[in-house]
This record gives C-alpha cells, sequence and structure tokens, in this order.
C-alpha cells in the first residue's frame, strides 16, 4: 500500500499540477464516447491501452469482462443503462484478453469447486463454454483457452443485444459494438471482423458489429389489409 | 368442461380409433422436428397451422412468446435445453400473432397495474418496448401494436441466441431460428427474411436467421505467434 | 421445416378457406373456456384431445406441466394471472401425460447432470419426487414413473392453489381445478376423483379439485365480542 | 436493556436452579413434538399461551407468520426441512394472531411504501390480500383485518403445502397441519375446522387438516393395461 | 398435540385470568424495546431466558438464527425494518446458543446433501463458515462447534449492519446491538465484548456493539474548497 | 472510435515497444498487491491515480463502486473472491469520487423511473441513502451529495464485510480494508480515519479500517466447564 499512497501522492503533485485544467473541465461534467468492458485483470490498464485521457472512457470492469444477459438485475445492466440512457454513449467495445484466468477457470473443471461465487458467476459465460465443448473439443489446452477467450468476446455481445438500451439503439444506428481481444505479451488489439468470422489485427478502423437497420411493415398485420391479395 | 369432456369422449373414440398405429408408435418415444414456441392465445393451435400431426412438434407456450435470456431459471431455459440437448431438435421457431394482449398490455402503459405477475413477465419483453419506443414513436397506435408485436418475435430471438445449448448448436450449423408472425384474421404467416430487413409471406422455404459460421484461430493469442509480424 | 412450411400454405388454402368466418370473428377477441395447462411433448395436441376448435382453449405448456408456486417470477405466473384476470377464464386443467420425459428425468438420479437448466427447473416438480421416494419407494420403476406422472399433476394443482388470482377465485366459487393424465397409448383421460383418491377415466362429468367455500366470521376476533362466553 | 440483563440474570439463579435437571437433559438434544409458526409480534410467547416447557416447541417466527411457498430460498423453507428431516416432527401449527400489524399493513394501502422490505416480503400473502379483495369487500375495516388474520393462516398453509417435506410426509400421514389464531385480548385460541369451514375455539382436540391420503394406482398407465377395457 | 391443546386451556383459564389486565392493555398496542434473534431450537425460551412478559420482546426465529445480508428479499429484512421503522426498537440482540443443529450442520460437510434448503439456507452463514476453518482449523471438534457458534453471532451482525434500517439508526445513535450466546446446559448468557475480543457472561451491564458515530464534512468535496490548501 | 484505434496503435508501436519486457514477465502472471473498487465514471483512472503499472492493481469498476453484500449473485462475489482466493490480495481499497453521479441519482428522487436496472442497482445503496436522510437532512444538496459519496464508501466497506473470503482474511488479519475518496478537481484522495471518524487527506500512510482481531474461547460452551463458577 505504502507505494500506492506514494503514487497518490505523486499524482497530486505532478499530473494533477500540470494538468488542473483538464481535471477542473472535468469537474463540470463527463462526456465519454465509449463504453469499455474489460477483465479485471490487472494487466489490463484501458487509458493506456488507447492512450485516452481522464474523461474519455466509461469503464466496467469484472472478472472475465462478462455482461450477464438481460433479466438478472446486476451491476452490468445498470451500468449500460447508465452508459446509454444517461450519458448518450453511442460505442460500446467488450474487450477480452490473452492469459485471462476466469476464461481458465471456465474451461478447467473442478477449477472453481471451493469458489462458489465465481462458480455461479460463470454461468454467465456458459455458452462460451458449451461453444468451446462443441466446436473446438479436438483442440489442445492453451488454443482451446485462446478459443474461449475470443468466442467469449462474441457471448457476451451476444448477451449484450439483450438489453433494452442496446436494443433500441441498436435498431436506431446510434450504438455501434465492438469485439476486441488484447494480446498482453505483443501489445496488439484483435478486432472482430463479421464479415470474415475472425479477429483481426486492429486496423484503420474499428469494424462494428452492426447488424442491418430495419424498419418494420405496421400494416403487414392490419386488419384492412387483404389477406388473400399476397 | 362439458364440451372438453365430450371432446375427449370423442377423440377417444373416433380420432384415436382411427389412429391407433400412429399413437401406439408414438408411445415408443418422440422425434419432433421443431421446438414451435409460440403465445398462449387461444386463437393459434400450432397443429392446425402447420397442419401437422402428433409426434411432430415440441411445443412451448406462454403469454406473449416470451423467451427470457439465459440467466433467468424457469420453463424456457430447460424446456430449450430438454428440446435441444434431450431432443436433438434442429430447428426453433418462434411465432408471434396479430392481436396478442400481451403485446398490447406492453406497450399499453398502466395496462398492467394491477396483473403485478404480468408486469413482472412482461420485463423479459422490455426490449421490445423500448425499440417501439424509440423507433416507431410516430405510428398510430394499431402499427403501433403490429411493430410490437413483429420486433418481440425478433428480440426473443436475441434472447434465444445467450442459451448455451442454442449458441453451441448455432456455433456448429445443427441449429436453425426462425422467426414468424401468424396473422389469425388472413390465415397467412409471415416470416422475416434477414437480408430483406422485414417480415414476408412465409413462401416454398423457411428462410433462416442463421449467422455466418466462424472457426477461431486458436494460434491467435499464443505467445509462440510472433506479435510484431502482423 | 419444409413439411411445416407446406402445412402453413395447405392451412391457409383448405383449413382458413372453410372457416374464414371463424378466424375474422376470432379478430374480434378471444374468450376460452379454460387454461390447459401440459407438457411441451409433441405427442399432445390439447386442440385434437379435446376436439376444440381455435378460441377454446388458452394453452400454457412447458417441459413436465410445471406449475411454479407463487413467489417465483415466471412465465406461469404471469400467464394464469392474465388467464384469470385479463380473461375471466373459469377452469384450469393440469393435464400431464404418460410416457413423459420430464417425468423421467425428474424420478432418475443423475439424469439432468448435463442439463443444468432442467435439473433447476425441476426443483418446481421436487413436491412430486419426494412423495415418490417415501411412498412408492417399492413399485417397480415403470410402476413408480406413472405413479410420479399422477403426483406431479397434484402436485402442480397444490402449487397452483398458491397463486393469489387462483386463491382468490377459488374462494368465490368461480374457479374449478381439473387434474388429468392422458395415456398416449390408449387415447383415454384419466381424471382425479378427490373422494376416491384416485385417477379415473373421465366419464359424464369433469371432476374438479374443489373445497368447500367458507365465509369467515369477522367478529370472530373483535375486541366488542365476548371472549369467555364461548 | 438493563431489564433484560437483570432478567437473564434471575434466571439463571431462580429458574435454572431449580429446573436444572431439565436444562441438563436438553444438553443431550431436543425433540419436539411440533413445529410452531408464529408472528414476531411481541405480545406471543409461544410457550407461555401452549404452557410447554423447553425442548417441546421448535419456533419459527417472523412478521405475519409468513411460509413462502417452494421456490424461494428463504429461512422458512429450510427450518420447515429441518424441523422435518432432521427431527421428525409430526405436527405444524401455523398461529396467526388478532391485532396483527403485518395484516393490518397488507390490507392497508400504502402503508408500507417506505418499508420497501416488507412491502416485498408480504407478496407472499398476496393471496390473503386478494381473498380479502374478492370477498370481504363490503365488511367494514375491522371485519376485514379480522378475517385476513384467519384467511392468512390458511394461506400459509397452502404454502406450506408446496414443500418438498411437507408434502411427502402428508402423503405418508406422518404430519398434521394445524391452523390457529390467538385472540391476545381473551386468550383464546381459535382452530380452523375443516368440515365446518370455520375457526371455532379450540376445544378438546385440535382438528388437522389432513385430507384424504391416496395410494395411486401405478399400473394406470401402463402400456400392458388394456386401454380400451374400461 | 394433546398437551398442546391442555396447555392452551390452562393458559386460558389461568394465566390469561390472572393477567387479564396486561392482556387487555396490550389489545391496544406493542411497544417491545428490544428485537430478538434467535434460533428455532425448542430449548430455547427468550421470554423465560429474560424473564419478560408478553409485549416486551419482539422476535425472529429461524433455524441457526441467521440475518441474511441486505440485497435477499426474505423474513428478516422486512422483520428487521418493522421492528425499526415500524416500532421504533432501539436494541437488537442477536442470540446464538450452545449446541446448535443448525451451526453444527454448517461445520459437517455433507451433513445437509439431503437437505437442499437446509444447504442453501446456510450460505447466508458461509462467512462463519469460513473464519473456522481459517482462523481455527487445529481445534477439536467440539471446540470447532462452540467457535462457530459464538462467530455466527458475529457474523450475522455484520450482516445486521448492511440493512439501511439498521446502517441509518446506528449512525444516528438511536439503535445498539448486542451479540449474545446462551449456553443450555448451565442457564448463561454470554456478551461479546468488543474491547476485550472476547463473549463473556453477561454482567451487570450488556455492551453494546457500537461504532464511534461520525459526523461527515459536507465542505470536503466542494468545489469551492482550495484544494491546494492541505 | 478513431481516436480509440490510433491510440492503441500508438500504445504498440510506443508503449509497448518501450516496455516489452514488463509485458512479456506480466504473460507469465499477475500478482497484484490490491484490490481497487471504483467507479465506472470516465474521469477516473486509478493507475494513473495511483501511478501504478500494469500488473499492479487488480480493478472491479461499476456505476458508484458498490459492492452487494453476500448473498446476491454477481460480479462483485466472484471478483472479491477470485481476488482473494485466487490471487492473495491483502489490501482492498474501495474509492469514490467526487461528482459521482450513480451518488446524485441515489440521492434524487425521481431520477432513475426511467432506468430501471440503475433503480434495482442502487438498492445496493440504500443503507447510504437512508444514512444521508437520517443524519444529514439539513445540509445543502451539494452537502448532501458530498457525505453520500463519503457515506457510501463506508457502506460499501460494510457490505464488502459480509462476504465469506473477506470475513475469513480479516479474522486472519491478512486482509486490510481502505475506503477512500477522489476529488477530480484538486487531485486529492481522502482516506477514512477510523479514530476521527472523518475522511482526511491522504498522508504518509493509509489508515485500514482494520478492526481488532480476536481468538474466541472454544472451551467457553463446553459442557464439562462449569457454569456456576464465574
Ligand atoms: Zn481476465
Ligand atoms: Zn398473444
Ligand atoms: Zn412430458
Ligand atoms: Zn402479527
Ligand atoms: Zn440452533
Ligand atoms: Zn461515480
Amino acid at each position: 500500500m505504502k507505494k500506492l499512497v506514494h503514487g497518490v501522492h505523486r499524482f497530486h503533485s505532478e499530473v494533477f499540477a500540470s494538468q488542473r485544467d483538464l481535471f477542473l473541465r472535468l469537474g463540470g461534467g463527463q462526456s465519454p464516447q465509449a463504453l469499455f468492458v474489460t477483465c479485471s485483470d490487472s494487466r489490463i490498464d484501458p487509458n493506456l491501452l488507447t492512450q485516452t485521457q481522464p474523461g474519455e472512457l466509461f469503464i466496467l470492469r469484472n472478472a472475465g469482462n462478462i455482461v450477464p444477459a438481460w433479466g438478472t438485475h446486476g451491476a452490468e445492466a445498470a451500468t449500460i443503462e447508465f452508459a446509454i440512457a444517461g450519458l448518450g454513449i453511442e460505442h460500446i467495445v467488450v474487450c477480452g484478453h490473452s492469459h485471462c484466468g476466469a476464461m481458465k477457470a471456465l474451461i478447467t473443471p473442478g477449477s472453481v469447486d471451493r469458489m462458489p461465487a465465481m462458480r455461479e458467476w460463470l454461468t454467465h459465460a456458459a455458452a462460451t463454454g458449451q461453444v468451446v465443448d462443441e466446436c473446438y473439443a479436438d483442440r489442445d489446452p492453451e488454443e482451446r483457452l485462446n478459443v474461449a477467450i475470443q468466442e467469449n468476446v462474441l457471448a457476451q455481445l451476444t448477451n449484450l443485444r439483450t438489453h433494452p438500451a442496446v436494443a433500441a439503439r441498436l435498431a436506431t444506428g446510434k450504438l455501434h459494438l465492438h469485439a476486441w481481444v488484447y494480446k498482453i505479451t505483443s501489445g496488439e488489439v484483435f478486432a472482430y471482423d463479421q464479415d470474415a468470422g475472425q479477429f483481426r489485427v486492429l486496423g484503420g478502423e474499428a469494424p462494428a458489429m452492426d447488424q442491418p437497420r430495419r424498419s418494420l411493415d405496421g400494416a403487414l398485420l392490419a386488419d384492412a389489409r387483404d389477406g388473400g391479395s399476397r
């Protein structure tokens, strides 16, 4: 803890002092451009990774960068709702990472037998686990972990789509979802490319997981419509 | 109830008698080809609508043809899991319908104030409600109901995708999802055509809501891989 | 699915065409006489079994024809509430069936170890399981399954009585409960006869599980009443 | 608190001293004859009311003597299960009481608006509330409270029957349920007489709410049985 | 049950008759001084133990004298809320006891395998179990049970502090918490002495588990405050 | 998003390149010294604030830096359990902050009426709300917000203590809790000083919220002990 306390002092005397204007302005409110969902893992620093300053990323972190689907009343639903309805955020990045302990626990039978809360929590990544079991059973353990990390980011995006605020903004085209994986030992970020069906090194533009927008026909079911005319 | 009792007797003396072989064979087990999810509404008879016989459709019915996303322990998760893992079902149809009382309740503020269980249940269709609010606010009430019915079928498919058994079979390409709406007063079924972004009268083939399959690169995050080379 | 699509076309061109009046009338609303709760099993067609037409049966179906007791927020509570408060339904039939896979799973230890949602769902039939364990331990497996099917219908009626809308209407005598079991291979329906303590082939009248109505004495606890005089 | 502390000292020097044998014997274990469920209300002393000694009554108390139906994981399910499976208890008394604050809160709209936990808890007595609303709407407020107290005891017995341990022991005839109401200002206990459909001053014997026992026919659904012969 | 029925009659003819004034007065309302939380164990009679009369103790009893932390909607939250907000209670005693079957179950692996509701319920005492595991692993079984009983009372007080009504009244100094353990075979009550870090025979005064009160500085974070002046 | 993508590229080419050794070492595992719980607010960068590097802080972030008490199955319980049992973390810092939108929502009636998930989530800060209501009712709105922020950090520490892993490690003295508030516009961190009952600018050492450790007397309740001798 001593290190942390000294760090806080150094932050105050050096960082804050040199960026006082930024921090005073932030006192007036935040308007971050993205909600960044990532793992609690200590090796990830979202602001460092994206080279962003305070005020730019709204951040949700938990073990495994998991977003339970709608219906479970927890931090994730509330934080997402607040980000969208309260802050008008237009991008959500779910960012998994290499060497993830939570994903390792997920695919290692018995590993959380003595961690009941973790076992319960990982039920929200059960889709990840079952996809790995059914699609990648023949891979070696390291590969299985690596595909679990990738599949989990996609599974959590699927969960994300069930949240009303997300569904509504996706429908209006005002929200964009991004699936990322950060590789700690190479400093790379891979983004899922929907067309390729693969994660690829993040290039010049971030591919969004958008789906074609629709505007349904309200007259389709109207009784006036002549059912026989088709 | 008298009518029902007489009906049962007539079933026994007429229908069973003439199809005894079918029913004896069904005693040996069921192998339905599809899970048909629809509303409890009395005006829908799934077997009549699809002209199927006993043994052909595994059927889940509740008010509003709602499938809560994974994480809520209820009938839907269990019935879906049993249909896939226990019976090997390869198609799931979620079939909404015109004139749906549950959807009307969903988009009519205050309508379920004295039905607390219904109000709670409709939270699993909150995405439908919010999409209607944000995308179709300018439509007249009848149109709003009609788009709610359609959007809800799509929202429930989104919920469905969060179930581990569904996710795993979708990933292997062994499961296909279908979004249908049945119009009671015209006898038509409309199916969602993903490419068109519209529901269309069910034609010669049932369009499935399949997404491109992927096989992720297990080596992507491997430490051996040279992170700098790409 | 091809078969289903063709069936829908045949329904439209044959059934709907010949019963257009019925379906147009149903567009005006439903007023079913009964809520029919049964299993998702594909071998059951409630309308065929009771020889009823669209508009006559409000139908709730899930794996095991289970109705969780009040307190669990799910489809069943909502659908029952809507049936009673919204549609004024006066009869509820819970109809189990022979050869039920859910009941077999319930009494077969280990059978749902890889179906976590099913295992969770079956806790709402735990009373059935424990009654079978304590009362029918000496029966052979087939008999145990057959009594489980029957006991489960009665256990679910017990659960049903805990729902406020059910309790209130039972108290006013405006709702009647029926416990049925359908035998697939004989086309028979057995109804529970409360006086006999047995299921019996459904006869001329459907025996209801009504209990004597009461009108309690509001003065009983009044302070004015002389406590010593009785 | 001073009074309590002095009371404890008096208990030790007077009561314990004079009944040392009883208490030493109780150190060896308890074998109570009944589970007594009653309200937390300070005016009720179950041992005083039944003139029982330590070791004779297993006691569950909460606001409103409420027993949530099976499916809600709480103290009640556990305590009942322990009483039956762990202690072999053969009688359960649910004892409501006159002047009950919880019942008053239940039937007084708005009274728990600032007590969210109480409001939530009272959903397990919603059946009581709805029965009072639908059957006793014309009674004056005091009578409504008094019938609510009585109806609630019966509603909680209905909830009790959904617990697996209760259902199984009722089925074997080894458990008996009793519905009591204690009138504070007269010192009377009223017990529900099922045949009369009324609460009556507890007479020479405690009427139990037992239902006829059944032993179902395991052959009823057997395929070997000739379905046509009956 | 005969004994109970006779007891009720004796209560009415002897106790009530001789204390009619007290009971008539209690008809006007209750104003208990303390909420007494204890185990359902039949060997505990809180009024006998504290030598209190009807009207003096508001009593919550369940298996293990457990108070789930805030967030679990159950009897405990409601009863506590009612005691504080409804009755203005100023003292809460959590009273464990020697020879507790629930605590024995908690620390005996496998003992509740066939009591699923009990197993679930004991998760609210998991802190007790883990403290015993990590701090008293070297003690013999009897000692482990005895420290579990003591640690559990303290763990439940920790849970109690999370309840909003408790937190608010502790903050205003209007509520006091007490940790007691009752030894059945000696008639003693031990109270936790916070300074000593030990349970001690209850002496002349009941030590409360109060914490220093605070009144936080509302200006601390105010923007007007000169951040540099410290 | 463009800014983020460019940031990632800059991170890779500049930061990673210059600290390759650190990141390669981190590939071997993490051993953070503290779990840092803070708000999702974009204006907080925990690593910047404490001047720590990747690998030093395990971080849990959600709207309002809330830690539901034990019993709610969510990210927080799992992440804490993993931090302690999986990573052996010895310090937990709960760090609130000035200008917190979640706290503002908590104390502003009606502000989350259209954010149902947020409203539900804030029930885990209800203790904060009720303490502010009862203790600081006379303060002006800004002061109320500022004390809410401080009280909430303390309320969440109270919640934290109910987690089994936390309770056990606190009991063994191997875990230390810290209550911090970060003031954005001054760059200061205030830490709660338990003795002073106040938050104070973080000085040379971080005051921990430790409580005196205890080692309870396992013989206290033993039957062999002579109950009368004390
Ligand atoms: Zn991770
Ligand atoms: Zn409908
Ligand atoms: Zn079945
Ligand atoms: Zn009461
Ligand atoms: Zn006990
Ligand atoms: Zn904040």
